[in-house]
């Protein structure tokens, strides 16, 4: 940013950035992350990782959708990073494995919903529908302006590693096993991430009960917004704030809740948690640093 | 389309009309084709409307969800205009009711699954993804180039007019009651529609059977692409053309079918639909005039 | 912005916004300004105006492009709100007229060079592209998501009302009369403004002389960033600030110098220069609120 | 295009593709193109070109801008081949050089006015503005959807190969020494190209004359559209066709002519006017192929 940072990038050394930071941010490619992310630790770092390396308790679970892992002894105190979830946890971590995009715009409209005999723990349906930033930076004709642009489709049907990830936390929410049908999109949008949820009603669940249980659920969490009856979320309200809108409905025909969120995928789905993260371990206030305006268009 | 095109708008008259024309295409609004397709009727047209007014056989279904109908007899002679479906129907009737672009985009890949107790009736999860000239040319903020740029939204979550449309065509199908759940998405894209089915399965429906029956289903419809397996469509792959692609996945971990379908809404979804009903109901080939090659971006 | 401000819309009342308010922004259209900016001036208050009708020094050539002015002696007091240009003037006005967004992406460019015979000042032509928020909220087909998308074109070609008002300031600065032409264009794209100028050398202008005048007229100039040679600006790359970037080339092969300028339509087009005068008249640093860093895409 | 062409890729070999084919296209990067041509020619074959390496009469112009000619003689025998200006030479030619894009956009609007005393010669201003499938499919950063979208930039100022390309036409139909100053931008949008040019009008020139002049000049072309004075081109209107929409305007205040054209870079810019050019070889009707209706958005 000419004119505003004048920062240097600098070759990375464990030694120098652990007696110089307050707090780490690891922002490397799978498997590259759990190479460099003990050093800091042994030199009594805080880390925040965003890589998929320590998002899992379970290291089998790991290990069947990524690789071996190469430091499983780290997982047992790795926190995941979702903070209105595991507040706690992260005040006291020293390392939190930040969460992918996908998982935060799934997880945060389910949380409420996954205790109390509500819906069919395995009778969810996740469509999520992700702007082209979410590709990263990498160039591949998936990217090509001319591919994006005007194109709509589905990928990793069915088949896409953070459908693991969602169930992990849910389970764990839930104490019962949840298991959840997952479907990334891309959209030609540079920005956001839409996310729409399906899952059977057990019993009777007017939508008054929806409303109340989001809105007291997330009471005193200041990044979740969540919207009037009829209302529902829109990418644009979102982008570049780390909000996550909630909205939801009761299809009384099929008995069946939707729920739908929006985030940026860069902020709440990457680096404004991140900094969220690194808020609450550091403990300073949660909101710091990002309460900038949502940027729309 | 300056040089190509030196047709004159003239005034409707029914009279004239119905007396040179050989079938005509009504684009009216809802309530407004019903109160000109009798008159066109009764001069011993044949009428292809691309309203809602003659897509519904269950004329309470019709003024449960729009308004009285004004010609409710005429519901007994007209033919939902589903080639892939009603070729029969559509060759020896003179009233078509054009479908609904979504209803084209959900009904043609669930057509083949709803016999056969393969899945689940009412377990049927439909989200569908438009582009915005789905919503026509009438101003409205919504369709303002900096609300829609970068924006992605659900909108008349299940309780879009669509629904039943849907609904009872595939019950006719099943010869079973059939309820879905529909949520509608406006895309930051000016064409094109993306519908990604879920549906549990009942028993067992392994790929392979799920891939032949799709490809004996549409064996010799011009217009239905089946992708291999593995491999989903794109609406790129479809704009300005005529065709339905359909790819699916089964998601063995959840016991759940997902089926993906993409049609240029326009096209498919709209006029091509028309164009190809037409061609049927005059003794055309079924293709005459549609085999314009997809045009990317 | 839904939990981020609790502003409250009022009905416009003369007395107690200037009673309570330091200092008045109008954002209204032409005409209605000149009507309400009287009433509030007379109160004490201190008025940026962001319509056209304080712009100009000049009362018979805004009448001639717009229409008769209500409130000409104001003309003489307002000061025309280009902070690079008119700092201390702006300093100790009581009303500024903030300047048009197309008028703004011309000047600064070219103010360093219609003094000192360096360019023709009849021969300077200014091709200006636009994003669609420059033509407001208000509902046409003109801003229509499927008449803009993958659009392009020129509109009001050598008739757009900014030319006179550009005119008007380059030819106090100069001294001299000076004549451009103007090419307003509508790009798909929300938000940027990109100016490309073209004007005869008349002498010898070396790309080094270009640079160095650039350099040194914006020397102590917080939002004007110049760039390196062979470097040009991207509206990407101001998107969201209130930066102006300025490149340049010299073509030598026609004797020509070229000046190309980035702004965001939106902030150094309208509000942020805005909230720049505001600072200034007010005794505030110049860049207080306005140092967000640009947010591209 | 699944399910509409069989064609198979097979390796290149000169022998056969020369035998079998009435003409040849050779589409390959420059200096790889001038490597093949002459084997083709050798056999008998007549050759349309799309690279720069058959554009220029001038080999000394080629290796200035470009690199060392490898068969400099063929430049004698290859035409130009843009048939609104060359339609004769085209007819009796076996080497075509088909235009690059952004010299068809320019060339077309200015042919008319390069002769007659109407316009300054080196006065001449080219601003055009092109879609992203312009820079190709190969990867770069630089056609990254998230690097396009919202964004817009000069690119080449003045130093653009096509300038060259653009003055040796202009030359040879004045008779006269031309030399222009162009400036190419990259615009987020697929396709389409549109060019403002400027020039300065030496005695009187009436928009009356103005139009009368491009009228009677392209009274026999069919993909030459004159706009009605007060209109001009739209990229969305000649979309997919092989259209170019020339529109103007006199600016009496700097005694100047804006010329302006749209076209689709991929068509009338590349590939359609090379079927238009094979067509003119061939006997074939100028328009064969071509009478595709624009396919707007």
């Amino acid at each position: 940013m000419s004119g505003l940072i004048d920062l240097k990038c600098v070759p990375f050394d464990a030694e120098i950035v652990s007696g110089s930071a307050d707090i780490v941010f690891t922002a490397l490619p799978h498997q590259v992350a759990m190479g460099v992310v003990p050093g800091l630790l042994d030199r009594g770092a805080k880390v925040i990782d965003l890589s998929a390396d320590f998002r899992f308790q379970d290291v089998s679970l790991y290990e069947k959708w990524y690789q071996t892992h190469k430091a499983p002894s780290l997982l047992k105190m790795a926190v995941y990073g979702l903070p209105e979830i595991n507040l706690e946890l992260i005040r006291n971590s020293s390392l939190v494995g930040n969460p992918g995009c996908y998982p935060t715009s799934a997880i945060l409209p389910l949380a409420p919903f996954v205790t109390g005999d509500l819906i069919g723990l395995n009778s969810i349906v996740i469509d999520s529908k992700s702007g082209a930033s979410g590709a990263g930076r990498s160039l591949s004709l998936t990217t090509h302006f001319c591919e994006v642009h005007e194109g709509l489709r589905a990928y990793k049907v069915a088949s896409h590693r953070h459908a693991p990830e969602i169930e992990e936390v849910l389970t764990t929410l839930a104490a019962l096993p949840v298991t959840v049908t997952f479907t990334p999109h891309l959209v030609p949008m540079s920005r956001g991430m839409l996310t729409t949820i399906y899952a059977d009603i057990l019993g009777d669940l007017p939508p008054d009960a929806v409303h109340d249980l989001l809105v007291s659920y997330y009471n005193d969490k200041p990044f979740v917004r969540i919207m009037s009856p009829g209302k529902w979320p829109d990418t644009l309200h979102v982008r570049g704030s780390n909000y996550t809108d909630i909205g939801f409905q009761v299809d009384k025909r099929a008995n069946r809740l939707i729920l739908i969120s929006a985030i940026d995928n860069l902020v709440k789905g990457a680096s404004g948690q991140a900094v969220q993260n690194m808020n609450i371990m550091q403990g300073l206030p949660e909101t710091s640093g990002l309460l900038a305006i949502p940027f729309p268009v």
